[in-house]
């Protein structure tokens, strides 16, 4: 029985997700923002500290297109394009600057199972960006003056709304952006089978940027009754961002 | 933090499924039929042997709502509601009947991760079954010479298709329905982290059968490029099925 | 070149919509409301006159199978099943009690073009309602004490919210769910091709009520900023029902 | 009571189709084919004829942004977002070349709606496109040696597979997307209301190309049980072509 996830089969073609690498391109719009430094705390797991300088988090709406080495789901685009939107907060590790999500949500199965498999606390949600194409007036430009928006709805309620205006070029990419993940491998216990909390850190090789655009932003988290992502709304919203993004994704070790 | 699963949060609102037992009640349409034993037992694990009757084998399409101890899906009925089918195996373990799900599928995303928590192996697809309302012609009828249809699609795909057309009432449900399923809790090691493959027993209770109808069945299991699942398309139809099942699932032991 | 809607083709069978009749069988949750007065009056044409009694309006949730006179669609039921809901005022037009609905929304293609083309103003949206199965503690009772759940979000907004809790069978359905529509065809001028605005008058038969039950209901009409639709919300909540509904409808005559 | 389309409100904001001019920006995946001519002309309507070079046809996947004057859209990119794929004849109307649609599909509700008004007879389907971006493996190019693929599923099935190897820069783009449509804006009659047949001519302002790429396409046309679009399947596949596109639409007259 061979396979990188379940269902395990005779020829190991069936599995939900297919073994790494992954290899990952796509767009960004990046919010950098401050959350309430106590809120941020308050999901952190021991070992991490908040860096809390003027942002310390940033909400990201990104449009991706994904596939593993065999190139497959560029030959079959259905399965290799994804949205996602993710709060990421300004952390230290080990004395080093590390990112951790306490929150995504993703628009389809595949890559939310392989974020739970990977520490990545995805949830299911739809995410909708503005997209820049060559021609036309319906599009946006990444250009100053440029408009981009994203909208994350989830559970049915219109839960993140965020929006760039371009000023012009960045000098570099925000350095959160640029930080190694933390993340928790949880699972629960089943039976005898025990609860996982494992933490790992990211592992990623071929990062590759974009031209990177930022202006003023706007950002909105909705209180939604019931939700606990409130307590990470925006005290004060800072630089937006707008880039492409690639990176490979490995398996990586622990923390 | 606190939490059943990912997004472990303050308040553990936030999973993306909430805590066990899981209350569960739906309409089930079930096929018995002969699949190729060889093809069956090359997706047994150790220590499952595959129990040969005439009918080795069922496809179930299933219509289902659930919710937990606090009733919050039967409130929210976006969230408690989903349409799953699988294939099931007759089988034997440790010289007792049991059931094995090689293949399954569900149309939202908390079933299909409370499905990798338990073992069983599932995989995005769109579910639809007839249903029987209480008036009109646009309703299938739970009595002899109603007919109902039901169909799975997957990767774009209509992968398997399914109808029944009742004679009368059974004396009893299908026996594969009534045992225990075996399945296997497999996720991919992630670096240091080794891969996990328990054999684990489900633990059910409050099983209730509403009224069991049965007749004629057709089922196609369609043979898609690249997709094993087309080994185990049936040999001989057998008797088809027509019953409201419902059960309450806990986390099992060992099996 | 053949068909009751486009495509036309040779054979003509590949029409978004087949022909009527159509016959619908499903689930209703329908509740009785007082709406402001006014904001009915400015959503009806003339010749429609509110009949301005204590409850003036209702919203409906419905949960629907279709078929044509062939009943393909009962025989692939991907394509007979949806959701609805829909606002209706309680009117009249020439001295007789009709209904007239000014806002519907429905969850799949299929019947919101079949709306469009007999006058019906139908939406996009996600519809949900809680069910009634057979057995299991995950179902809904029709019986006293039964609680039935259903929500509306459309455009990323969770945009009605509506419960009923059965205290027992009604004498009769609701009055206004026995009155016939008058809906307007509304079509826009296409360049040289004139705007259409026919009133027209729907023509069922087949009409049958299952067993009526009604209890308290609590309705809410969010006010999301933009949306007209908030024009509608309760003033006063009055009786909620839940019962199964089916009728046959064809073109229907001018008003 | 105002709007241009349904519902027609007091402020005429909540019409499903908000009013025209609307702006498209999009990328293509355009592949010229030889159809069987009978079969094309089976599907004209009496004044078109076929223009019947070797390349008599093309299927055309494509993935649009779009708004209105306002820009709505593309500040709310849930609106404004939808992929579409079509099959268009090279024709000829009144002595001059046109472009003739008999079956086209789109992913959602407001660009089908739109569709009907304008005589695109749109079905409902999904449409994935490889897309190209800025930096990273998991990304087409434009450029020599660049894969580019496109798939339909519409019913449950895979019906269009199409694919493009790109071989250079085009020197023009495929002449019949430079050609004005010819549509039959076609409606049902509804009781006493006649079946509408009105052959209207596009009207397209602001077109711009991106820079088009060509190379050896791959094609293939499902032959689906009871649909008719199999007639259309290709005998010879002939260029492919990759390109940005956008223009700007607004009605136009009888043709």
């Amino acid at each position: 029985m061979r396979g990188y996830t379940a269902p395990l089969t005779p020829e190991g073609r069936s599995s939900i997700v297919p073994p790494p690498p992954w290899h990952f391109s796509g767009e960004m719009l990046w919010i950098s923002y401050r959350a309430d430094p106590d809120a941020c705390r308050a999901l952190l797991p021991a070992g991490l500290t908040l860096a809390d300088r003027e942002a310390n988090a940033a909400i990201v709406f990104c449009e991706w297109q994904w596939c593993g080495d065999d190139e497959a789901e560029l030959h079959d685009p259905e399965r290799g394009q994804f949205r996602e939107a993710l709060i990421t907060l300004d952390c230290e590790y080990a004395g080093r600057p590390v990112a951790r999500v306490p929150y995504a949500w993703v628009d389809s199965v595949v890559p939310l199972v392989r974020g739970l498999l990977q520490g990545l606390p995805k949830l299911p949600g739809a995410v909708h960006l503005t997209r820049a194409y060559e021609v036309g007036r319906a599009s946006s430009r990444k250009a100053p003056g440029g408009r981009f928006n994203a909208t994350l709805t989830a559970q049915g309620r219109r839960l993140l709304t965020g929006a760039v205006e371009i000023s012009g070029r960045a000098a570099a990419p925000p350095a959160l952006a640029t930080q190694p993940f933390v993340h928790t491998r949880h699972l629960p216990g089943w039976g005898a089978l025990p609860e996982q909390n494992d933490l790992v850190r990211s592992k990623v090789s071929g990062v590759e940027f974009g031209a990177v655009w930022h202006g003023r932003a706007k950002l909105d988290v909705a209180d939604v009754e019931g939700l606990e992502v409130a307590a990470l709304a925006p005290l004060d919203v800072l630089d937006g961002y707008v880039f492409a993004y690639a990176e490979t994704l490995e398996p990586g070790g622990p923390a």
